[in-house]
């Protein structure tokens, strides 16, 4: 029996990226695409490429889904979000969170960076982080899974088993990343049109990107310490899709580059979607271009005493719709990349 | 009567962009144009927009081109342009050079990152590093200026006042850039053709980029210490022409907004072809797009105590050509803005 | 004395390219720029490349403007140039229309083609069309000037000659444009963000496009005949500026290569802006990016009987502003390229 | 049991395509993939998103291959398709070529676009074009199949219906085409260099491209004539993949919109792969991007008499390996859309 899937939120990039990978995943159904917009209209008017599909969006009603599906994933703004996770969780449905609301687990971080209190701050310890490589066991009984963001999932995944083992100490990490333009969603603003952002690179959200706090909190817990501060730098590239994210941090005595080699062999040996290069490689975002990867570069640079990390995701699928559905085919027991290659 | 300026190296993406310049030029003529390998054709045939200029192109021949220019500029590969400097020089005629050939002081620097021996060490301690808002007294007497390379022109410009100013302390400095593919020249090698390059976005030359010393050079220089050792990332990102440098320095005690904005309010408020921005804004590679302009935005995070600058530049206009052009209307008693606006 | 110029409607990209061209031109002053949006706002708040230009948006006010310019160059959407240029007119500046308001002789196909009734009929024909190398000498004495529309431009400058001259029949014309995306304007759309441009190339308006009827009129009056039907097929492009042109036409009896050189050769060999390429080349857009250039290229289809031209602007410069400036260089005696090289 | 399938120069962009496909088609099995250049390397040095698909290039051997294999596709350089396909035909292996060396049925035409006599003339009369949607019950049994074209397949799929149908008349057609930059293919040459590409649009091949014979003589069996002449003029856009084909043609009398929809409707109404829009609609680009899918909208001009077709297709899927597996499965008796959707 097929996992029956509501997608909520369903006219975005994210949403079409989630209906591209569920349409032709063997063992799911969607049962239910969600737009208040495009409430009545077929799949195929917002994107053309499903024609045939044979998907009408409907508006969102927490109660009508419930009774029909195992599992929702939210490609709703945040707040929204919230707002459709508790119902569904009372009705016993398994929540895949793409939105922010879930990720922080300290409410007063929420606050802080997102100027209000947190809706349902009970719900953020029932939270699972939704970032397999990291807590695939956790993932397995969650019912409320905050799947990891676009820039965390690049900076976060090369970083922390170096700094479980000690090979890099925590201080002066600063993570400099390039997105793609669906990185702001399907936004129709002056800066997202295409004559300004074509030859167009430009920094932005430079101090307190709402990102921050989220890479902060785990990269702290890989390093087993209660707090730890970094700069994020986020930029806008003149691309669809990809994040390059360069990290540079402090390298621990001792470090090598056999021996970043060998971390990275342990951590991620075995996993399906990372691929760890050759020693002094770089990544580049269109080796991961549509694929749900994440490629990872590194260096030590002796004269310095730094490493530096370069990691590339497709920001759409490992940075959101391709790792919601790869925390559920955990969550219900599936070959994790069930639809995912 | 105007400056008879001879162009080595015409027919690359630098030297398109020095005739662009030098044709609107009111107190130049070129009276030479050279290409090896377009030698006899006719400017437009390489480059149709010139049509119409009336220009050829000549093979490169130092003699003959000494006896009738007052200034040469050459945008020729490293190492050759030592070639035709050195008669040229002889010969009593200004050189500008747009190649790495004379910008680091020091030969051991040279040697370590190129591989070989300088073939002019000399020359090195004649020449004046062509970076005008760093050395304009300098640049009035130079018979040789080594143009600022574009990375560096990006990197220095924003951080010297900031290290002279004892603001920043020079510890943990890194400069991660991204640049369009003109920075690689006209170069046809498989990284480069379109669809390589169209939605990727990778860094390169992480460790020991040739730019790197330069920029080490310059920075010491401003913190007036004898070495600094930085991190320097460069990135290629899909769009013709600019450089973003975002860069990330420890701030010493007591720096604040305010004490930077004064710094740069003092270094630069007089510049032509520097413009910072207000506080907490980021630079954008658009905006500089075609221009001789830097811009310069800054930050001071707080919760790391970094200082983050952002800068763009046109990597042909300032980060090159456009340099040239105003380095040579210093040597030549011109305004400096002459033609560049 | 410097003419006195103002731009209504400068904060669009043609008010841009407007700022960019008479800030640099040896003749002009420009005297005020309007922009209800952004009245009150220095100039460098909405682009920040003049920077230093010292110039402030202000409210349009036809009176005001009245009492300090000599000539007036509307920016500004279809219909509202109309009310602008009636009081303009009145008292007697010299008015330079970008849009479409003044473009048709005919009041009739107005209506069919914007589905209103023409707010000033009598203006229609005291209008000069604005194509320089087709009305130059009707524009050394207009006061009102319709300057020719981007698509219409590309168009017109290669079949014209043709027309007139016999070797194009008239009938079995297809105009295939490809347009930039700043062609829409700076409009903030679904259709206009990056990722919905990027990779994608689509034709628009392919029945009754607005540029339709211009073209037709143009060439009708060139064919020497009273109507002329077309196709006329744009299409969206993923880069920022420029128009390619494609056009098929059916040659006269005894049309071959060497006439249609010919025949350029006497209409346009002695025109600044016009760059006839060689017998079987292709224009490039590359090739006039940011000039007032439009490209042609010539091709005879001996198998099907056709002639094939390409032609190439930059639908900012020679398909608005620079036409508009190239327009009034001549109404005011100076020479037609001051300040468009 | 498995199809084995060889794919024979496989480090082309087409070759990527393929690979992408066949990984994941469920009823094939990739038994070697040949390159010279990259012989002895795993797939993953040239394509790193292969990563984990434990797959080596090796030289191309037609003896050996014809040991392991039931299929072979051909994405060699045209010349050198014929070399190997002579011999695995003579060893029984069904071959499936996306060069153009087999899709001319006339020796002469061959003779006269390729400039060289066809090194196999017999075998233009085995081959079948590749084209389902024409030629689906010749494929079922075919051993040689010539997968049509891009730029034809973009062309001939909208057209061919309606010259059948006798609702155009055949004269006077138009195809302007414009293709993203891999539909040159994998080639290290100046003009397909990023800054050559990027913000350029032209024309290429106006008269006499090596697509135009392949086009007219599919248009011409349509319309049931011996033979018929076309414009076929294609474009280069800045863009990665994609091809938009416009097409302008007579309507014969009595043709409307409602006639040209229910001609397509009986023609494609219960195809997989070919996608009508509705009345008046225009394709685009991006809704086939990485689809094998053909999508088609329509006009009627009643002012001019003509049928306006647009029709894009992605030039690497549906124009050459989408293609190539589609006619694979039809051979082999699989559902057509098997790996494709």
């Amino acid at each position: 029996m097929k996992i029956r899937v509501a997608v909520l939120g369903a006219s975005g990039y994210a949403g079409e990226e989630l209906l591209r990978i569920l349409l032709r995943h063997p063992a799911c159904e969607i049962v239910a695409i969600t737009s208040r917009k495009n409430a009545g209209e077929d799949v195929s008017t917002v994107f053309p490429r499903f024609t045939g599909a044979n998907l009408k969006f409907v508006a969102p009603d927490a109660g009508e889904l419930a009774g029909k599906c195992d599992a929702a994933i939210l490609a709703l703004p945040h707040g929204t979000a919230t707002e459709f996770a508790i119902p569904l969780l009372n009705a016993g449905i398994k929540v895949f969170d793409i939105s922010a609301d879930f990720r922080l687990r300290d409410p007063e971080q929420y606050k802080r960076y997102y100027k209000a209190d947190h809706p349902a701050p009970e719900l953020l310890k029932r939270a699972v982080y939704g970032l397999p490589e990291r807590y695939r066991e956790k993932l397995r009984t969650a019912d409320l899974v905050a799947c990891a963001g676009c820039y965390p999932t690049s900076s976060i995944l090369p970083t922390a088993p170096l700094l479980e083992a000690g090979l890099a100490t925590g201080r002066n990490i600063v993570v400099a990343s390039c997105s793609g333009v669906t990185g702001a969603g399907r936004k129709v603003d002056l800066p997202y049109i295409f004559p300004e952002c074509n030859e167009s690179l430009k920094a932005y959200g430079v101090i307190g990107h709402r990102h921050l706090p989220e890479i902060e909190q785990e990269m702290a817990a890989a390093a087993g310490v209660d707090h730890l501060a970094i700069n994020f730098i986020p930029h806008l590239a003149p691309m669809n899709r990809g994040i390059n994210s360069t990290i540079i941090m402090d390298a621990a005595a001792g470090c090598t580059m056999e021996k970043i080699g060998e971390v990275y062999e342990k951590a991620y040996g075995k996993e399906r979607f990372i691929r760890i290069l050759k020693p002094g490689k770089t990544s580049d975002t269109k080796y991961v271009f549509m694929t749900n990867f994440c490629e990872i570069g590194y260096n030590f640079d002796e004269h310095t005493g730094k490493i530096i990390l370069t990691s590339c995701i497709d920001n759409l699928t490992k940075g959101a719709s391709g790792q919601a559905v790869q925390c559920m085919n955990i969550r219900f027991g599936l070959p994790e990349e069930t639809g995912l290659l």
